[in-house]
């Protein structure tokens, strides 16, 4: 079992790097670009019971991985 | 239209903030965890055709978004 989890900066607020990216696309020629968001990703190797990992990742982004003040995150267990 | 692309580190090379972040959630009592893999995470609007812009995302990963020798990556296109 593996956990996915995605963490984003927040729409509201504003993503420097995402910018930097997306000017960077831009000038390389690249078309049909529009916003960039840069995150996080992280990849996590579990075992045990699926809800309760669900849960308690979930806990843990609020916790320590992501700052739930600027930034949504997003868990998904696969198998 | 929107594309996620993940960037991991490759499974061979030696991940310190994966590692860090494991023992982290084992030393705040998380139960089951396994390897972590931290990695980037991008989401970028696009407009155009939908195999265009995947193949240039492609051709941007390797070229700019990812270090290709110790990073792989992965480009879904949603709507």
């Amino acid at each position: 079992m593996k956990a996915k989890i995605t963490i984003t900066p927040k729409k509201a607020v504003v993503d420097p790097q995402g910018k930097t990216v997306q000017r960077a696309l831009e000038q390389m020629g690249y078309q049909g670009i529009g916003a960039v968001h840069v995150g996080k990703y992280l990849e996590i190797e579990l075992t045990g019971d699926r809800a309760a990992a669900g849960s308690q990742l979930n806990d843990a982004c609020l916790k320590i991985l992501s700052n739930p003040v600027i930034e949504d995150f997003h868990v998904e267990i696969v198998d």
